[in-house]
């Protein structure tokens, strides 16, 4: 990748941030191009990019004849939502029965998309993919037809190893072993690490499919304190670490599902040398790095790995096609062959086809291009759904800046509750999950993850301006409770 | 299906055990067409049908202006392997390190292929299935890259109970929940009916990816002494549930693999009632049972079940395409939900390109009509390569007819080590399975698995002859060390 073409792109960021913290202020007019041009030493065209930038994110808003000003109504102001720094217990998974439910309401097209994780399908570039299928001769044909090697089409295995070119340097293709979906690329890992009963540490609030995925297993979680915005504790992992036998970690470091934090790179490297210090595997999920709103995408655990003990799990399917379940784990020498036997063991191959399609559509620079697009689309809606969080929900609500991914993690006022916020919800045509199902504790009974899986329009616009009257209402009524 | 179209079918079947049996000698004259359809009122034209039928399986030849004949070098005379009807005991399950060597081996197209347990992909309808790819139209393919249904797409459940129609009238589409692979179907029920260090019961000798897969999970594999010809031994087993705790078992009544052995239904219903009694569920593979050479597929074990402790699990890997990793479990009320949970738990959904190829190729009776013709070939590959192993091998091996699918199981003399016979066969460029890996125990040393996977030819001759020709030296090897 070529630096200086993001220069615009620098700009463009660092204009940002000062515009959310308020440091350029509402109705502010921007330095003139010229006038930055002078200032940086950077061309009148970067200037010019960086600002369009800006307003494509609704940002800042060029007046004629006169200049760029920061637009009032986009500022995030929110509190970030606060954490409890307390460990609870290691504890069996009890799911709830509703988490089917709340699943397939996020999936179901009829109702205002404001649940899903995945982003809309109008997003992803089917059609190309389409083309390479139509493309594939008779005599390819007949070699998909074949078993896939266990670990996975040599060729995509290779193209997944080079995007970590950079980023995790000691990663070979071999390294790589291509699974059905990430889902299954954290199945194994847990296959692999662990015996039924074994605690498991996981963020607290954690991803609801590790959570049920650790019930199927028998697995205990130990949910760690997490800050909304750099991710999990490092001084509270140790000393859980210290009370608890813990047999492995599962952790997200980019993007976290339900909250949006990104871990700092310092942070990710105080984490690593912690577990490598004390032997314990650490499984990453790093589904979401793809959807970063920095120019670069940001590093992983398994980059301050010494000690071979990081296992990396990602797949396509919030980038490309979630039907497709193509996943992958990054694994090396020491828990390769474990994990390779499990995955042959388990269902021998991941499909053919669509490993073809992949490696195809990674291999001409035809995802790059995508992805490049996607990015500013996501950030764009992201930012403008959060927005309007901040204009129709009750006073008291929280929300963290989110820094990559689509999902925004809400927390209510504590009188509000996620789950009948989701029942009524629902009964006005739109999908939310309650932040209930991110948690073995109660803890998040009054959060709601709300998902940006669509570029911001009028329904949308209305199904926040609805959940917000439905959450003041949930407010009204305990207060007329208490009374 | 229309029983009258399998008139001449039936009239084949029952000449042709008369020719395996020696009722009808070698060289002898059958009836003229006009005497049979006298003597049993069917039709000139179905006579005709089925003595074509047997001279394309090579049993019967035409002499011109004289009539059919008896062919002499086609008849099967090998004895049938004997069985030992003391089982061994639970045992922890060691794989040899050669296994993955041997699969690997298997599928080599560089080799003489003796080894695969999947038919040669010229056997495959890739070119049709191509086309129901390149048909895809875009607004398709914006549905098949969302999320499957965890149970998989409704229209191939529902096409595969309805294969089922007849064969076990009970089950509904919404009993099948789609898998990725057959492996993937029998992974997901072993993880739902047992625990690491359980009992599970299997045939002797079992197909070697089961005991992968117990492994994998951590489960004692106990051997219940099983029938060459009629599979597993009810009785022996019930003394096995005597003595040990079973927690479940995995059985393949149809053409087991390496057996090839067939159940009776009456044994089926034996087996059933005994372990439905006990309280026992029963998983059973019936990926083969699309291979019968009888014309109407046999009955399931599930048939019999009337304590809903039955799940069969299937794919289309061995009868339309290996790569697409997609196969399906057939499970009632009872384990339903566990079952559905663990796949969406495990890796969410199969992948949706397959699924919607299947459901196409199964909807609109290419697939019955691709089955004839492949049942037909598939025969008579398989009892050529019986009858050059009845030539080609030494005095004393023995062969158990195949009664379906496409594997022999052929008992050497006790000197003739099948390790060892697999390594030189390898030297000479042909892949087999050497009979150890189909079991914990040392039994099946002097075993070798052969595969019929591509019309018989010179080559699969040669490879023949050349594999009793290293047979036979490894028993003359043997007596000199033994002189």
């Amino acid at each position: 990748m070529d630096d200086k073409g993001f220069l615009y792109q620098q700009l463009a960021d660092e204009l940002g941030d000062k515009i959310r913290s308020g440091d350029l202020g509402v109705g502010e007019k921007l330095p003139s191009l010229r006038g930055l041009h002078r200032k940086l030493g950077v061309s009148i065209g970067t200037v010019y990019q960086a600002y369009t930038e800006l307003e494509s994110k609704g940002l800042v808003e060029a007046r004629p004849k006169s200049g760029y000003y920061v637009k009032s109504a986009k500022v995030l102001s929110l509190p970030v939502p606060g954490y409890v720094k307390r460990s609870s217990n290691p504890s069996r998974v009890h799911i709830s029965a509703i988490l089917s439910d709340v699943v397939n309401a996020s999936l179901n097209p009829n109702l205002v998309p404001l649940g899903a994780s995945t982003l809309s399908l109008d997003l992803f570039p089917y059609k190309h993919l389409k083309r390479i299928l139509g493309g594939i001769s008779p005599m390819r044909m007949k070699r998909l037809i074949q078993y896939p090697p266990a670990e996975g089409d040599p060729e995509l295995r290779r193209r997944i190893a080079m995007r970590l070119l950079g980023i995790a340097p000691h990663v070979r293709p071999d390294d790589v072993v291509i699974t059905n979906g990430c889902m299954e690329a954290l199945s194994l890992s847990m296959l692999a690490l662990t015996s039924p009963g074994d605690v498991v540490a996981v963020e607290s609030p954690a991803f609801f499919g590790a959570l049920q995925l650790f019930r199927e297993l028998g697995l205990k979680a130990m949910e760690v304190p997490t800050n909304p915005r750099y991710g999990v504790d490092v001084e509270a992992l140790e000393a859980v670490l210290d009370r608890h036998p813990v047999k492995a970690c599962l952790f997200t470091p980019n993007y976290h599902n339900p909250l949006g934090a990104l871990m700092p790179d310092d942070r990710k490297q105080d984490l690593v040398e912690l577990l490598n210090r004390r032997g314990i595997p650490l499984v990453e999920d790093d589904i979401y790095a793809e959807l970063h709103f920095t120019p670069q995408r940001p590093s992983l655990l398994k980059t301050y790995d010494q000690k071979d003990l990081v296992i990396t799990c990602s797949s396509v399917s919030k980038v490309l096609a979630p039907g497709f379940r193509v996943g992958w784990l990054v694994v090396g020498e020491r828990f390769r062959e474990r994990l390779s036997r499990l995955k042959s063991g388990f269902n021998m191959a991941t499909s053919s086809i669509e490993q073809y399609v992949c490696s195809q559509f990674l291999g001409d620079g035809a995802f790059d291009r995508f992805l490049r697009s996607l990015r500013r689309t996501v950030e764009k809606q992201v930012h403008e759904t959060a927005v309007a969080i901040q204009q129709y929900f009750p006073k008291g609500c929280k929300l963290a800046p989110p820094q990559g991914g689509n999902v925004l993690w809400v927390e209510l006022p504590p009188k509000v509750d996620g789950y009948r916020l989701y029942n009524s919800a629902m009964e006005n045509g739109i999908s939310i999950v309650p932040g209930g199902a991110f948690s073995t504790t109660r803890r998040y009974d009054h959060y709601v993850r709300i998902s940006s899986t669509a570029p911001f329009d009028d329904r949308i616009r209305d199904g926040i301006k609805i959940l917000g009257d439905l959450a003041e209402r949930e407010m009204g009524a305990e207060e007329n409770k208490a009374a």
